[in-house]
């Protein structure tokens, strides 16, 4: 009986892994999708931030690059399947895979704070979308302190 | 009048040149972030493609990765920056500054072979899917002929 539940439970956790895992043909490819990702948001937060500090600012910039922002964070978080944790190149912590309600929480805050810019940029209101900006950033942070190697 | 003229000409093809440049703190980022967009070019359509063959693909599935698909490919041919084109490790051919509309022209028929794909997808006609999908196919195919290294 023990062995029977045993063999459902492993059963059950290999069915929720599988579609995560079997989104990428090998862990390699989870690296290199989460790596891709993770420089497009550098890149167009930086494109923000440029923006930010600019003279006069162009809101509309600022907007295209929240709603490419807000599209590829939406994809970060589903590229560390199971079996990418213990890949050579990468810099996420095991905390990614022993504690996911916590990264997860991560993604939801991150997702919560963009929508908070995206808010801020169509109200054309710069102190408010340099602080919710500046939240933004906190949550990047914050996140790789915890779930990221230096 | 003709050395004015010449200056003219200079300062406004560096005025119509800056905006993609800047968008780089170094043409080795334009490269990256080409690449980075290629990549998951590549993962949704092979997302996309793996549908198109399951026994009882989901049209779902498909529709939220045409629409990744479609978000990502209009970020690619802004990443081909004017000093971005001798770089050691890029695969792109000089034929991409060289002959820009017929590029231009390739980013513009992947856009409407994706619209159509959308179309088709959300018909739930899988005839009609697969043929778009092709379509979408070969439009990579042709641009990486013309404008990509082996």
């Amino acid at each position: 009986m023990k062995g029977l539940l045993h063999s459902l439970l492993v059963a059950s956790v290999v069915a929720i892994a599988l579609p995560a895992q079997a989104q990428f043909a090998k862990p390699e490819d989870a690296l290199k999708y989460r790596q891709s990702v993770m420089f497009l948001q550098s890149q167009h937060a930086g494109r923000i931030n440029a923006q930010l500090k600019a003279d006069k600012p162009n809101f509309q910039i600022i907007l295209d690059n929240v709603a490419i922002l807000d599209t590829v964070n939406k994809l970060f978080f589903d590229a560390f399947p199971a079996n990418s944790d213990m890949l050579v190149n990468t810099r996420a912590k095991s905390e990614v895979w022993t504690n996911p309600s916590k990264f997860k929480q991560g993604a939801e805050t991150l997702n919560t704070n963009v929508e908070r810019l995206s808010a801020a940029a169509r109200s054309n209101d710069l102190a408010a979308t340099r602080a919710a900006f500046g939240e933004v950033g906190k949550t990047c942070k914050g996140c790789h302190d915890e779930f990221r190697r230096d």
